[in-house]
């Protein structure tokens, strides 16, 4: 009567989900301020004001049937160019108009770009943690996900398991820096031993392996860590972008594939890519939105407050006896768990109304993950609350 | 390397694009006035005043993290509220939010929609002459798109054509009304006999066969014309609406799937539409829009210029010679070709700088489409060259 395996998939509620709704209705029982919810990625900083202003001046002065008229799939020309001077201004390359696709934030992008790739019999391999959907989408084009274990010393990645998973059917590699959950951002030399790994590969198998860079935390990144431009490293590399996070516009929907003309076969994917945007309904990304970002593309974003929680949090934990990577980017800290069950762990973190979601759900168990993109005075206000969670395991400060 | 199956839906231009690029060339050597470009279907009316007035109030009274923050998947509980209440109130219905789920407009609504229903092994039935993306939509979810002919005489249903059709295997039939391209509004009697053979075969094959009602065009309806609201008819009907009409806003991407309690399986199919809008990238409509429709949908669509443009055009092509059904709704007229060809004809008639789309395309034959979204001086110029073009085929006026 209808798909069941859409039916599951639409009504199997994720685990951070579940955790995230648990915290709406506890809310209500103790109070807003009395709950700690690290549970969702959803930017607490308000898009800047450049934002508004953009609409205005667009509602102002540009022909509103254009402006919410429908564009080219990809995109209007002259977005896509401004795309490519501001990216060409940053990280020194050459791309043109031809090279962007406009989709519906990060999301939209590794989708159609899975889609746009995907053959029968073929996988994607990723690095633990990663984020969960993934696997959805990845599945969705008929592919398999294949996950490469974590390396939890540093989150970079662990390139021995990596080279045992890597295989003639491996038609792309999904890498996610600054990561969800870690944190972390891949390093230079990391970067540069994955390049090295995939070229031999390339030549061993005789095809491509792209590299797919979903990069919506690009600009979240601390204490001036740069964080490598993969098509400098790599030639056939796609990159996924968003403007979800830079500019606090989630919900508006609005990031970009980029496939350079080095990568191989360029035009045909980017051909395939827009037969993929076609059949996942795409159409074209929302029309007010793409000039919003033209007029905004070279502007900063501001990343202090996630700099100062991060910061807060992090010593924090580490205070109570946590064991952390140091926030390098995102809006993540992905801590060990006080047991290895991390499952067991969040639930008992519950009853304090710590809000944690398990490492497990990110391909990575004995950690949690604490999304940090809350308000200040409840981070401030759950540090004890984390301190007494890890007296109840036996952990005293200072021991 | 990549998908090939992509990369061919990817590439293919469509003859309405092929048509439109060729326009777009053909005006930079005779001028934007002298070519007749009826080829698209793009809104020429300005979104309502009110729209901007809408955005700018949102702006400025709500919380901006919020404007632009992810909602979740079904779009915002109050938003779907105001939805519920509007459609009560206009056409005596009893839904409530739990029966909307917003989407990327009508592409995100039908594509969703199918995918959630779709089994392996099922049938799309749909009328000639019908919106060509059907198909691509339809068979991207691995089911099949059943055509059935066109009523030529009045673009109604044929239903002996229609019976023949209808089989075990028909999972959902999708209706278009007002019709793009026909121009036609399906009668009430004509939803009526449509719902007795649905109840009747229901009844035989012992499984709900769901009525889709694709209704972006429902506000644009000429002379007081009832476009009969199908849920009073039949049971098991699907709403998927759009506003990129009504609204002149086909590049925001906004519109809604409408769910009654009803319907069979109402519920589960709630659920099953949630996973395909996942798997199809969905994440939620976009954010801003939604609050925009929530203020504004209760307010009227302005098709004066629609109506006045196909009455101008109607009048002229009938003066002119040509066979052609009174424009009802929407904003395209459907006359038959003056050669049985109507390829050859189109040719024929790009060779007077007339860009009309061939009926072939939408399933029927003989027949050509024009979409009269456009100047309405550029109609008037054109009427003199239809007749001319008329005339070459040794139609004279008045004979």
């Amino acid at each position: 009567m209808f798909s069941q395996a859409m039916y599951e998939l639409g009504t199997k509620k994720s685990t951070i989900r579940t955790i995230f709704e648990y915290g709406r209705k506890r809310a209500a029982v103790v109070g807003e301020d009395n709950i700690y919810d690290y549970s969702l990625g959803n930017p607490n900083v308000p898009a800047p004001t450049y934002i508004k202003q953009a609409i205005f001046d667009i509602l102002n002065e540009e022909d509103p049937c254009a402006v919410h008229g429908y564009t080219i799939a990809p995109g209007l020309t002259v977005v896509r160019e401004k795309l490519a001077k501001s990216v060409n201004r940053r990280f020194a390359t050459k791309f043109s108009a031809k090279n962007f696709f406009i989709t519906g934030g990060a999301a939209g992008a590794i989708t159609i770009t899975f889609k746009a790739l995907s053959e029968p019999g073929d996988e994607f391999v990723t690095f633990a943690p990663f984020f969960p959907e993934y696997k959805c989408f990845v599945e969705s084009t008929g592919a398999k996900l294949v996950v490469v274990p974590a390396q939890p010393s540093d989150f970079q990645i662990n390139f021995a398991e990596f080279e045992k998973r890597i295989s003639k059917k491996t038609k792309a590699i999904i890498v996610n820096s600054p990561n969800n959950p870690s944190g972390v951002i891949y390093s230079e030399d990391t970067i540069k031993t994955l390049a090295k790994i995939l070229e031999k590969k390339e030549k061993e198998y005789g095809h491509p392996i792209f590299l797919i860079s979903d990069e919506p935390y690009r600009e979240i990144a601390y204490d001036g860590i740069e964080v490598p431009y993969l098509t400098h490293y790599y030639a056939d590399t796609i990159i996924c972008y968003s403007y979800s996070k830079s500019f606090s516009l989630p919900g508006e929907r609005i990031g970009y594939i980029l496939i350079p003309d080095e990568t191989a076969s360029s035009e045909q994917i980017y051909g395939a890519v827009a037969g993929a945007a076609r059949v996942l309904t795409h159409v074209n990304a929302p029309s007010l939105f793409q000039r919003v970002i033209a007029r905004c593309c070279d502007m900063p974003s501001d990343i202090s407050t996630y700099q100062k929680n991060g910061t807060l949090l992090y010593n924090g934990l580490v205070e109570a006896g946590f064991k952390c990577i140091k926030p390098q980017g995102a809006f993540y800290l992905f801590p060990e768990s006080l047991e290895p069950d991390d499952y067991a762990f969040c639930k008992k973190a519950q009853e304090f109304d710590l809000l944690l979601v398990p490492g497990t759900d990110f391909g990575c168990p004995g950690h949690f993950r604490a999304s940090y993109c809350i308000k200040t005075s409840i981070i401030e206000k759950s540090l004890p609350v984390f301190k007494k969670l890890a007296e109840s395991y036996g952990i005293k400060k200072g021991s």
